[in-house]
């Protein structure tokens, strides 16, 4: 991968050449805002709905970027991949559009709709359990026994340079509208989507704030970030941000997130429920949890977000109906 | 209002006035489309979401527009409406936003959030039984009383040109994308919104085809086109478009659209409720049930897609969460 940046493993050019690549599959997701949102919180927001990304969510940048760089003779190996749900469907759907074979490694308790959805997709899915066995294991072994590629979820510069695809159209709306944002905010698991968006849009607009954005107690960006170093969350339980588990942020993802973010914020379950309901009634957009920390941040009052420009990124909309019921009741 | 066309009682210029009064209050509400949906039907979709709309429906472009023309000597005296829900936040936003009084005369069977949502947005909401009283003649009595301005739901040429921005912008959209609509279908209760649309796209695009969408029995734009007279539906029930239960079309409606629409279709309640759940599962987004009867005709195989640039207008998503969860379960 080309480091145009000297001191980041993925730059502005390394996006660039994500976007090209992504032009005729990835869905070009629009800027969106609300009047009700905007008089609620006193600020100009603008929604970045990856929920209308092809798979529901914006894993499928990532994946199809790092699938399209595999050499045409290794291709037919296929590719492995572990993951709770989000990342499954955009590998198994680049998969699908590049005529390769995918494995993916899931939790059994990952949502009903998620696994679904994947097979749907074409790809095979194996479920391992979540607290007894090693997922990258299964998945390494996997790649080994059949000459697959294995995918990384996040700490991989092709995905991150795909993700980052979300940040370069944020950054090319905006300047469209005349405006400049003053903070930008994306949920983490991994990192690799929040890495890619502030890389694309520090490039354009250096002065903006990138905060991440995580359920409470799975917290391990905001941690690493006032640590200055990789920290895991203390988190011994689950939240109904399904998507947003990992336990620590990855290498590759840190070394961009310490470089450009400011800080983090984290949502309860209960205000991520209120974010989602928000979402149904107000927005008109189905987001799943994990898709919604970042409003569910910016809804309880913890971003100093008055008469500034907010983007805030709705990363996905893949939730159960039964929960979604739930959540909207 | 100035008649451009010498025909009609709605004009381009007429939608391009309505254009500028909305500019600083309306959402642009973005062309989507989704590759699923495309692959499902064999054609290219492309959505408009008017569920996006300010209010939750396409509905505050003509009450925006007609509150506009008030003159200032009379906007004391307020303005009533009678509405089953989404005309009823129109018209009590745009109030809101003249600082205007407005008085909404609602079937007592209205969806409850639609009656909560319009008692937020500022209005006096008079509650009347659907089966025994004549909704025009308590919100006659409540104007002449009052002194205020009556606001019909869609035989008014500004509401009919405020609805027809929202065809516009499709048509902006599709030039801006290089291409033409073969195919635009908008649902339709008494045919205010497929009227303006139809106006606004056949302007740009003559050669496309306009298509109204109703539910099953509720056909009365379907038979009245077929008869070339207006004609009333001979649906005893109800429907679960609750949006859509206009018993016979518009007379300045109708005149437009007995010109420009080519014909009918429709969509059972079983189908509709198909597309609601379609819309939150793939699309990920929320839309009533009315607001679907277009997207549901499509999915139910009416339109004749394949291979066409077809524009389905989402009209709406002001849906009671219990309902939905119905809907999508």
């Amino acid at each position: 991968m080309t480091e145009l940046s000297p001191h980041l493993p993925v730059g502005p050019a390394d996006i660039e050449a994500a976007a090209r690549v992504l032009a005729p599959f990835a869905v070009r997701t629009p800027l969106l805002s609300s009047p009700a949102l905007d008089e609620l919180v006193g600020a100009k927001v603008y929604l970045k709905p990856e929920t209308l990304q092809r798979t529901g969510s914006f894993k499928f940048r990532g994946a199809f970027n790092k699938l399209s760089s595999i050499p045409q003779d290794k291709r037919s190996g296929g590719v492995v991949a572990f993951s709770s749900g989000n990342h499954a469907q955009g590998v198994a759907e680049a998969a699908r559009l590049l005529n390769m074979q995918a494995t993916i490694v899931m939790p059994a308790d990952a949502p009903l709709s998620k696994r679904e959805r994947t097979k749907a997709f074409g790809a095979e899915v194996v479920l391992y359990d979540r607290d007894r066995e090693d997922r990258e294991a299964i998945a390494r072994d996997i790649a080994e026994k059949r000459g697959a590629t294995l995918v990384k979820p996040y700490d991989d510069p092709f995905v991150i340079a795909g993700q980052g695809t979300a940040g370069r159209e944020i950054a090319e709306d905006m300047a469209a509208l005349g405006l400049a944002p003053d903070v930008v905010v994306a949920p983490a698991s991994g990192g690799g989507l929040i890495a890619g968006v502030a890389t694309a849009v520090k490039a354009r607009f250096p002065q903006a704030e990138l905060i991440v954005a995580e359920p409470e107690d799975f917290d391990d960006h905001a941690r690493s970030l006032r640590a200055g170093r990789r920290e895991a969350h203390q988190a011994a339980g689950r939240t109904i941000c399904d998507a947003l588990m990992a336990l620590i942020p990855g290498e590759i993802t840190f070394a961009i997130n310490s470089k450009l973010l400011s800080r983090g914020v984290t949502a309860s379950d209960g205000e991520v429920a209120a974010a989602v309901a928000f979402a149904f009634r107000e927005l008109k957009l189905v987001v799943e949890p994990g898709g919604a920390v970042a409003l569910a941040a910016l809804l309880a009052g913890r971003l100093d977000a008055r008469g500034k420009n907010v983007v805030i990124v709705l990363s996905g909309g893949n939730v159960d109906a039964d929960l979604y019921a739930r959540l909207i009741a």
